[in-house]
């Protein structure tokens, strides 16, 4: 299993993901799932996986190889350009880069489907793409495996890809498109935290990217392991703060304190 | 959806269920899921439910015609009694009451599954029992809906069934088997909670039943509406508590803080 998240904010981007991989539950590997590509000084895309392993390498191979090959140069000043000329050199809007990103997944998946099918494998993988080019906000999009999209907006500005259930709660009572960076940071690394404590499919190294917007480079990059410094004294502060937090909650009625009586029916 | 968990204490049992139903996003109801059978002075059950709503009604009400018809007076006697002759009132050890319910819910599926089945709605329960029969040890059991159970135990005080991710965090960090009966309940409340703010098909009112050890009696029966002072103080400190411990997280090395520094690596 996997857990990745993106956090888009006023100052600019966080994005977070495991690197726990899993065929099976006698298979566990450590594998990196975020990804930034730099294909023009005008232009950042931080690119995060959940899914088939093997399909997330291939589009990301293909995307490389895109960027490798001689480029189809007029496509970047041509107005009119086709949508299958656009990739993340020739992109003028994020959701071009998207768009781009979701038709290279479904290519892959096309590809590799009629053997998986038979194995009763998915092909599926589901990709969240932060980033910015220059002249436009920096945006955070969603791209299912069917390779439509939608981007995350003020009202929430998270999005988040596989084992999602378990670091939501978090997200749902702190995340605000005013956090700072780091407070962005922090909670995307609680919320990691939380899901690796509930799931063992999810598990450190942490990687966390933090992209301050109009940079258009990377503002921090860490890789937390599980005997980091930073993480350990994130999770510890986390979890003796929650239970600190437990131990001061209102008492019910009967209880000696008396605060916040509880309604009580006849048993 | 649906949300129930339960808590089997060093001090007795804790029991707690949401109370909404949905047959798609367009029909919501409230019903409880949360019921208290004491057929003898000698012994109280508490059975909450997940799933089909139908199939969990069936199953209450057989379990009440068992009780109600004449009873198999032999059986509650007879050591050597046949598994099918057990019901409530004759089982001796919990395990065979859990047994019990779990042949009931599978009855109650096989009598409709043929329609279902052809409609493609599954009728299947997930139960959840505690009690205490007297003379034997207080317990909680999963019941599957194929009619095997299991116990939580003192390594993993909790059970949970419906939509259970959203609010195992909490129980992750703070469930004990030492836990006082009443930190028993407000955990279970804050599970709930959680798990109603990040998933709307879960809400209140909340139903929470408080079981002293040998005392063959419920001991509290809650019921908190979204609106009683207990919910909105329990709710409200919980939330603001946890913002709390999140203001004071430690800061990144890049910080002014400068507390717990974070690894680095190149971008």
């Amino acid at each position: 299993m996997t857990y990745c998240l993106g956090l888009a904010l006023d100052e600019g981007l966080v994005m977070a993901a495991d690197s726990r991989t899993n065929a099976g539950v006698d298979y566990v590997t450590t594998f990196s799932k975020l990804h930034v590509f730099q294909p023009a000084a005008d232009r950042i895309f931080i690119l995060m996986s959940a899914g088939n392993l093997a399909t997330t390498q291939e589009v990301l191979n293909r995307i490389r190889r895109d960027l490798d090959q001689p480029r189809d140069t007029a496509a970047i000043t041509d107005p009119h350009r086709e949508r299958s000329r656009i990739d993340l050199l020739s992109a003028r809007y994020l959701f071009e880069a998207a768009d781009y990103v979701g038709r290279v997944s479904v290519g892959v998946q096309r590809d590799h489907a009629p053997t998986l099918h038979q194995s009763g494998v998915s092909a599926e993988t589901t990709l969240i793409l932060g980033g910015q080019i220059a002249g436009q906000p920096h945006g955070l999009y969603l791209i299912y495996p069917q390779g439509n999209y939608f981007a995350a907006s003020p009202q929430t500005p998270y999005l988040q890809i596989g084992e999602t259930k378990y670091g939501k709660p978090a997200l749902d009572r702190i995340a605000e498109p005013d956090l700072s960076l780091e407070n962005g940071a922090r909670l995307c690394v609680v919320s990691l935290d939380a899901t690796s404590r509930s799931n063992v499919t999810v598990g450190p190294p942490f990687e966390v990217a933090i992209y301050a917007k109009d940079s258009l480079t990377l503002t921090h990059r860490l890789k937390l392991t599980a005997d980091s410094p930073a993480l350990r004294s994130l999770s510890y502060s986390w979890n003796e703060g929650i239970r600190g937090v437990f131990d001061h909650l209102p008492r019910f009625d009967w209880e000696a304190m008396g605060e916040a009586p509880a309604q009580r029916i006849p048993t």
